[in-house]
C-alpha cells in the first residue's frame, strides 16, 4: 500500500472565512461576483499542489447580505471557468439534492468532469434554508428526514446515470459508420419513491469514471447518507477526539452497508496566520474590529433559532438552548459544544469562532499551523482539511508559501501532482465499468 | 437611427450540420465530448466577428446515436469554457422550460452572464422528446399547449428574477460596513399556475442588464411565446417569402402584446461551400456518399411520426402525411413543404435537406453564398442567420475566410466588434432597471 498522504482543499468562501474579510484593505467587494477572483485563488492553490477547490452553495439570497458577501455565482459555471484556467487541481461544487432534478444534475457534473479531464466532485447537500424553499414553490422547509431520504435516492440515481455508459461505448468508426454502440449504453429504469428516471445519461464516462461524491453534514441522517455514498467527507471537528469519533462512526456505518473502499475525511479548518505570535494577535484583532457585533449576534441567533434579544455579549448562552430540529444541525451542535465546554461568554464564543458558525479556527505561525495539521493527520483525526483562510487570496498565499513547504519537509504532503484526476489526488479508485463487470459475471456463470 | 447590420451566429452542431460530417477525414469522432472542439469553433467565429455561438439541446439520449454525434455536453458548462477563452463573441445556450426550475435556470444564466462580461443569451425551448420526459418522471410527452403555457410563465419568472436587483444594490462600502443595500433588492412574489417563486435572485445584474432571451419554434403557440418574450428568434425559412411572412407575423403579435423594442430574426442556414461550382458538387456528393440511407429515412419517419416502411426512396412521401400534434411541429411543417412543393422523391428530399430536417441548405461558391445572404437581408426576410456549416470547424473556416470578407465589402457586416455585450452585437437595448423606474414614477406622481 502507498504511503498515506495529506489532502488539502481550498474552500473559496468569497473574500475569505472571516465575515469581515471583504472590509480589509486588499479586498475588492465586487470580487464576489467576479470569476477572476475565483480563478486567482484556484491558481494559487494549484501552485501549492492542493487536491481541490471547493464551493459551498445555497440557492437563495443569503442571510444578512447587507453585512457580507456570500456564494452568489452558481458553482458549476465558476468551476468550468476555473477548469479552463488550470490543469490539475480538482473542482468540487455543491448542489442541492432538495431542489434539483437528478438527470440535470448528473449531466451537468458529468459535463464538467469531461471538460476538466476528470477533476470534478459533487458535494451533495440537502437544503434547509427557508428562503430557498420559497424559491422552489414551497412555503416551509422540508423535514430533515424527508430531505435525507430524497438525498439518498437522488445519489443512487445520479450514480446509476453516471454508470449508464460502458467505457468502450463510443466507437466512432468512420469506416463502418457506427458512432455509438447503443448495446453498451443502458437505461437505468429507476422507479423509486421520489424519482422515476429511465436514462441512460446522454454523456459518456469521463477519464476518472465518474465525479467524486462528497458529503458534508454530521446529523444522524447525514452520517448515514455519507456512509452510503460519500467518497470524501467535509466535517466539523473542534478537537482531535471529535475527528476520530466521527471517522470511526462513519467507517462502522459504511461497513454495515457493505462498503469497502477508502473514505477521505476532511474537517473544516479556518486559519489566521502571522509570522510571529504578536502578528497573529494583531491580525485577529484587526479582523475582529471590522466585524459588527450586531451581525455576529444575529448569525448565532439564526443558527440556534432563538430570539437575538435573549443574547448578551458578556454572558454565556442561555441554558435551555438546544439543537433546532429543522436547521443546520451540524453547525448548531458544534457551536453549542464550543460554547458550553468552557462556558464561554457570547463575546468569547464569537472570537473563538472567528465570526463563523462552528468550524475550528486555528491561529498561529506557519510552524504552529503545520505542527497542528501534522498531529491531526498522524493520529487519524483527519486525512486532510477543507481550508478556510481568514482573507482570500492573501491568507491562502501565506499558507502556500509558508505552511506547505513545512508540510512537504515533514514528508506528509506531495511536492508535485502525481495524477491527473481528482480520484488520483484523493487516492480513490476509478469506479469499474459495473455494467461490463456484470456481463462478465453472467458470462462466467453460464 | 444606426445603419442596419447583418447578424451571424454559429450553431455548433458537433461535427457539423451534415449528419455524416463526423466521418469526413478531418473530423475527430471524440470531438463531440471535447470542449476544445467547441472552443476552437468559437475562436474562428470570433475572428470572423460573429455575434454569437449557439448550442442546441435536448436532455435525453439522442435519436439514433449509433449513426451520428449529438449535443451530449450540457450547454452552459461548454459556454462557460468558451467564455474563458474568448473576449467578445456572444454565448447562447438552449435550456428546456419543460424540465428545469426557473430559479436554478435564471441563476445559472445570470452567473454565465457575469462570468462572460454580459455576453449571454438563453434560448428557451419546450421539450417534446419522449425520451426526455421519461428522464424526468413522466411516461408521456406533455401536450403542446401545456408546454407553451408553462414556458410563458417560466420566461416571466426568469425575467422577473433577473430584474430583482437594482443596478446600484451592491454597495460594498468598507468604511460603513454595508455590503448589499437590501432595500434595492426585491422579492418577486410570483404565484402562478405552474410556479410559486418568492425571490429575489441571489445574483446581481450583469453589464448587459440581463441575458438576451431567444426563442425558436414556429408553431402557433411558439409564435405567441416569441412575440411575448423573445428578443431574437431562430426560425426555419426555406424561401424569402417564408422569412418575410414569419417576421411580419411575429411583429404583429408583439405589437398586440404592447411590445415596442426590436426583434432580431435569424433563420437557420446550412451551407456547403466550394471555390468553384464543380467543387461544391463534389463536396455535396462526398457527404451524401457517407450518409447511410437507413439513417436518413428513419430520421424523416421519426419527424413525421410515420412507419419507415411506408417510405420509398424513389417515390414522393405518402399523400396523407400531416404535421404530428405532439412533435417538432416547425421542422415537420418545413420538411413537408419542401417535399410537397416540387413533389420531390424521398431521395431528392433527403439531398435537398442535406441530411437535415427542414433548415434551408445553401450550396455555392463564396460569392453565391454572400449574394444570397445579402438578398435575404436587404429584403427583410432575415436580420441575419444562424449558420450551420456542413462540417466543423472547416466549413466555418471557409465561411470566415471567404464569405465574411465579401459581406464586409458589401457594407452589410461589421469589420470589428464595436460593443462588448451580446445586446451590443444584436443592437438590443439594455433593459432598464425597472424597479428604479417604478420608484421614479411613483415619486413623480406623488
Amino acid at each position: 500500500m502507498d504511503r498515506r498522504e495529506l489532502h488539502l482543499n481550498i474552500n473559496i468562501l468569497n473574500a475569505g472565512f472571516h465575515a469581515a474579510a471583504w472590509r480589509t484593505p486588499s479586498s475588492d467587494p465586487a470580487a464576489f461576483v467576479n470569476v477572476r477572483h475565483y480563478v486567482e485563488v484556484a491558481k494559487i492553490a494549484e501552485r501549492g499542489t492542493f487536491d481541490a477547490v471547493f464551493l459551498a452553495d445555497t440557492p437563495s439570497f443569503a442571510d444578512r447580505p447587507d453585512y457580507r458577501p456570500y456564494q452568489a455565482l452558481e458553482p458549476t459555471i465558476v468551476l468550468a471557468t476555473i477548469a479552463a484556467a488550470t490543469d490539475r487541481i480538482g473542482l468540487i461544487g455543491t448542489a442541492s439534492s432538495t431542489y434539483n432534478d437528478p438527470y440535470n444534475l448528473a449531466r451537468r457534473f458529468a459535463t464538467l468532469d469531461l471538460a476538466s479531464g476528470g477533476r470534478t466532485g459533487w458535494n451533495v447537500v440537502t437544503t434547509a434554508d427557508p428562503g430557498a424553499s420559497r424559491n422552489f414553490g414551497f412555503d416551509n422547509v422540508t423535514a430533515h428526514r424527508d430531505r435525507y431520504e430524497r438525498a439518498a435516492e437522488f445519489c443512487h440515481v445520479v450514480k446509476a446515470l453516471w454508470d449508464s455508459w460502458q467505457d468502450d461505448a463510443l466507437v466512432g468508426d468512420k469506416a463502418t459508420g457506427q458512432f455509438v454502440d447503443v448495446a453498451r449504453v443502458h437505461p437505468i429504469q429507476h422507479a423509486g419513491h421520489h424519482f422515476k428516471v429511465r436514462g441512460p445519461l446522454n454523456v459518456p464516462r469521463s477519464p476518472q469514471g465518474q465525479p467524486v461524491l462528497i458529503q458534508a453534514g454530521g446529523s444522524e441522517d447525514g452520517r448515514n447518507l455519507a456512509a452510503l455514498h460519500a467518497e470524501a467527507i467535509f466535517s466539523v471537528a473542534q478537537t482531535e477526539a471529535d475527528g476520530l469519533e466521527f471517522a470511526r462512526n462513519i467507517r462502522t456505518r459504511a461497513e454495515r452497508f457493505g462498503r469497502t473502499g477508502p473514505i477521505v475525511f476532511l474537517p473544516g479548518l479556518a486559519t489566521t496566520i502571522g509570522s510571529t505570535e504578536a502578528e497573529v494577535k494583531q491580525r485577529e484583532q484587526a479582523l475582529w474590529d471590522l466585524l459588527p457585533t450586531e451581525y455576529s449576534i444575529g448569525r448565532i441567533a439564526g443558527l440556534l433559532q432563538i430570539d437575538p434579544d435573549r443574547l448578551e455579549l458578556d454572558r454565556p448562552l442561555p441554558d435551555n438552548v438546544s439543537i433546532p430540529e429543522h436547521g443546520m444541525q451540524t453547525f448548531a451542535a458544534a457551536t453549542l459544544r464550543v460554547a458550553q465546554q468552557d462556558r464561554l461568554t457570547l463575546r468569547q464564543l464569537l472570537r473563538k469562532l472567528g465570526g463563523g458558525t462552528g468550524h475550528r479556527l486555528l491561529t498561529g505561525t506557519p510552524e504552529q499551523i503545520a505542527d497542528d495539521i501534522e498531529r491531526w493527520f498522524l493520529c487519524g483525526a483527519a486525512d486532510g482539511f477543507n481550508l478556510m483562510p481568514d482573507v482570500l487570496p492573501e491568507g491562502l498565499e501565506t499558507f502556500v508559501d509558508h505552511v506547505v513547504p513545512i508540510l512537504r519537509r515533514k514528508g506528509i504532503f506531495r511536492h508535485r501532482y502525481t495524477g491527473h484526476t481528482l480520484r488520483d489526488h484523493f487516492g480513490l479508485v476509478r469506479p469499474g465499468d459495473s455494467l461490463a463487470a456484470q456481463r462478465r459475471t453472467i458470462a462466467s456463470a453460464a
